[in-house]
């Protein structure tokens, strides 16, 4: 689609850099690539490079126009339809990460839950349908699912992973500690929570 | 304390290590550098260094001795004893964060929660005590708290990490998404899940 020839690690900003602009003050119409980098603690000249890949040179003395270059980076970042995704494991964290909205402005539209346990799914949730394990395939099928979501425990990760790839979906976000195995072309994104902690504790006591 | 002379890098795929090697049969006593980069999809190099780092060389033809290398990956990332870690803002994902007894297997203990909310505050966890924000600070002297976690909305989440600052807390985990700015010394990690999943959907839109 696009965002060819940006480096991974520059891709990586760019949402920063996106939510940084979206929550500037209305009253900035313009804004300069060293306001940013000291608004995100960044490097000038990264922040400079980064945003040249995406939007060219700001103009001298002037910076950039906050708009457009808002809609440059949408565009780099393929915001411009929402991908529609589903989440398997309708406990806590499931249910959190349902209820939360902020994701369609990262270009990703949660549209339901899945769970195998009964209760769970009669007992529903506020904002997204929770709908049976079973019903997985068909669902992904008829809604053009893409994106799947594990939130369920280690122990049933991996024949849930294999469920979401049977449902043609073709890219995996998974919050269960456990390393999943996937075929090639799918992609995985692993997020160990507990792992993040244990990192700040570290520097924390040295 | 510990851990002076390992790279961040190697630092931060610890904790990967040692869940691996935890999750591990017990029937493995022994284990190489070359089967752990392989269930763990890393370099074999890679896992070589890291492992040498912080255990020796590996005995040729065997490897590591499992418990031997948990007990150094132990001792290298601090989690002989347990740090205290408080969180702010008893919503979905906050509940959700008090309620997950992972994170005590990477050293840290979430003591309690905190709410500016009096119906969150009396509504309670079944896990974990939900006291009022006004406590925070005689809560943290008395528990020797020394790690906060911002689970509050990006309105309040300065606020609350000031008042984490005032409390003593030396590190903070913040899920707000915002930047938020720490006096030097005390260490800053900022969790930004919408963002990963924006990551995630970009490669998939490519």
């Amino acid at each position: 689609m696009n965002g060819y020839s940006i480096p991974k690690a520059t891709l990586g900003r760019l949402p920063q850099y996106l939510e940084y602009l979206r929550n500037l003050s209305e009253s900035h119409r313009t804004i300069s690539a060293t306001a940013i980098a000291k608004g995100l603690s960044l490097g000038d000249v990264q922040v400079r490079k980064d945003l040249a890949a995406v939007s060219g040179a700001g103009k001298p003395k002037v910076g950039y126009e906050r708009d457009k270059l808002i809609g440059d980076l949408e565009r780099h970042l393929g915001y411009e339809r929402l991908t529609n995704a589903v989440l398997v494991g309708a406990g806590k964290l499931g249910r959190a990460l349902l209820d939360y909205d902020g994701f369609e402005d990262f270009g990703v539209k949660i549209v339901a839950g899945f769970d195998c346990n009964e209760q769970v799914v009669q007992m529903g949730n506020p904002s997204k349908s929770i709908l049976p394990i079973k019903n997985l395939k068909a669902y992904c099928e008829e809604n053009d699912v893409k994106l799947g979501i594990i939130t369920v425990g280690q122990g049933s990760a991996q024949d849930v992973c294999d469920k979401l790839v049977e449902s043609g979906i073709e890219a995996i976000w998974n919050f269960a500690p456990c390393t999943l195995k996937v075929p090639l072309g799918v992609l995985l994104k692993q997020e160990n929570l507990a792992l993040s902690l244990a990192y700040l504790n570290n520097q924390l006591c040295k």
